[in-house]
């Protein structure tokens, strides 16, 4: 194998490929990247067993070049040193060359490296992935709809389904669903002319978070095609495959509450603000509780108490406040994760008693909805 | 004690005193944050007992009013809360104040905190320093002198005084040193018409650290003071107090070779570029191994040899290699060290020989040497 490539396209596909591969790993020839030279371009494969990453830099794009002298051939290279090497290279050009004896030589303008390299015909093959079953959405929605409900995906092994976000597909609408059992997290939007139906797919949270940091926001289409237990993201260069998790994801339409006694609507900032600066004093103590009441003339009072340290009271206006007065204790943490992927300047929040789960929305939009169960406080 | 305060003012004095404030200490009280409240303007303290920083913020200041309506007291406040809420409270002013009972009311904007306090009078009394055996030196040359020879102090608690700055004065001349007996770091600067002589004060390298973070760089008078195991650094508003190491510091001179048979004059930073390509194979073995061959025409090899990952090998055009030949093996880290502090474009390195330590120089500028014991390879 031998090739000549332009540094910096080398680096950004290192660096997507190296978010799958991890030093601790049941098989060796993972902790590596593999490298696969044929004429049209290289190929850099990154893989943990659970996350595969493949990412492509096409010989000639848009009329550059960025490859060239290509001789076929594939290799893998210990992924930490490669990518360290590759990023502190002096010279705009790299030249990489393998001979039999998988000894690798990386030239850049005087300096050269020569690696032991191992035998790409023992690198696992990847699953391929049927076509069939699959639809598109935009790099930007996707990332939202990930961003939106991901952080709520549980972080404890005792229900490994719940460490997973669902994704739903009927009636022409995708649906992301994630929770940990004391908050949830879901968004939907429309999937025009989709005439599939999926319910039951559940994408491990960690893969999730790895795609939103390589898939980039300019708006680039993302083909998702799901088979086997297996799920692919595909953009125009990279490939991004993920396991599946097994087992039903629990039915949670039934957890939402469809009827409500009090109704706050609120500006999203100043109560992130607000609340943040009352779990200051909460944070030593479980759960981050911080407790808001209802009070005359449209205020909510948010408080918290942390006998050790001492107390906090802030008072919010509020834009309304329709129902029963109510007092209700939360873990400042899901509240805050909640409003700060709201995207809406102010937001609706639905209670119906101090001991039964709320409802966070966006004003005027109905495609996200963040619940959180309350903390008992006595 | 009562006052209102800008807050900015008090977020940049919290942040000062923080440095001192260490969350494991052997004295309770310590972990506190010490405000004290006098008619000219408001003073806080911090203190590990290693370090003590007090930072002082006038009740006017240049025709601005940083605080006002004071009632006189004191009071030991939680630090870390302290410093989170000052850095978060809503608006720009904020209003202190305390009852007899020691709680602490914090009021900005809609927020309240009510904090518990301690009685201030439980906390320790700083050392008094007699301001005699002082001298003046600007804050951003102090923070080159920190900066060139800090990082050489050893980390190791074997040779206690070895993790110190040795700091002299002798003819007019200011001489910071460190050494962690692998390698050596010395700057001196003039300071005209200083009738002092300082021999043995050694600074914990720990302390010159924090210092050098408080300190800004916009070359304001710094008073430092010497006596009774202390060392006190003054600026206009600021007091930083360290206790001095016990014990002899080593003569080093004697180390410091009069003669070489090798001289390299090269730049600066194409070394550094090329050294650190070399470490990255090197960085698995003891010390970070690098080994530079002269060649010729003035070239100078780099190379590095990791059997597990491979070999690195780069040349340098030097300016000039003057004497004889040379293979040598040194730390990568000690050597990138030494040259990251050269302000120079150019050193020159001067070797007597393979097995005996090395100077770097800036060219042209005697006033700082750093110094290297090179590695045997077998």
């Amino acid at each position: 194998m031998k090739f000549i490539i332009q540094r910096e396209k080398l680096i950004a596909s290192v660096q997507d490929v190296m978010k799958a591969i991890s030093p601790r790993t049941a098989i060796p020839i993972l902790t590596g990247l593999k490298l696969e030279a044929l004429t049209d371009g290289i190929t850099l494969t990154g893989s943990d067993s659970d996350i595969s990453i493949e990412s492509f830099i096409p010989a000639e794009e848009d009329g550059m070049v960025n490859v060239e002298q290509i001789e076929e051939g594939k290799i893998v290279l210990q992924a930490r040193y490669f990518s360290d090497i590759v990023r502190k290279l002096p010279e705009k050009q790299v030249e990489i060359e393998t001979d039999e004896s998988f000894n690798v030589t990386i030239r850049s303008g005087k300096a050269k490296f020569n690696l032991n390299g191992q035998d790409a015909s023992e690198y696992p093959q990847l699953p391929e992935i049927q076509t069939e079953n699959s639809f598109e959405i935009q790099s930007d929605l996707l990332k939202n709809l990930i961003k939106q409900t991901g952080f709520a995906v549980s972080t404890m092994e005792t229900r490994p389904i719940l460490t997973g976000v669902n994704i739903k597909i009927e009636n022409e609408t995708l649906t992301f669903t994630a929770t940990d059992s004391h908050r949830l997290a879901s968004r939907h939007i429309p999937l025009a002319g989709v005439n599939l139906n999926l319910a039951n797919i559940v994408v491990p949270g960690k893969s999730l978070t790895e795609l939103n940091k390589i898939l980039d926001d300019k708006g680039e289409n993302v083909e998702i095609s799901v088979a086997n237990n297996q799920i692919l993201f595909r953009t125009k260069h990279l490939n991004f495959l993920s396991r599946l998790l097994d087992g039903n994801y629990p039915e949670t339409s039934r957890l939402i509450p469809d009827k409500s006694q009090t109704v706050i609507h609120v500006k999203t900032k100043e109560l992130i603000n607000t609340i943040d600066r009352a779990s200051l004093l909460a944070r030593e103590e479980r759960n981050n509780v911080v407790k808001l009441t209802t009070k005359e003339n449209a205020l909510l009072e948010i408080t918290s108490n942390s006998p050790e340290v001492g107390q906090v009271a802030e008072e919010v206006s509020s834009e309304s406040v329709e129902g029963e007065d109510l007092k209700i204790s939360f873990s400042s943490k899901y509240m805050l994760d909640a409003l700060k992927v709201m995207e809406n300047d102010e937001v609706i929040i639905e209670f119906t008693g101090a001991m039964r789960p709320f409802i966070i929305k966006p004003a005027g939009d109905d495609s996200m909805l963040q619940l959180i169960l309350p903390v008992r406080t006595y």
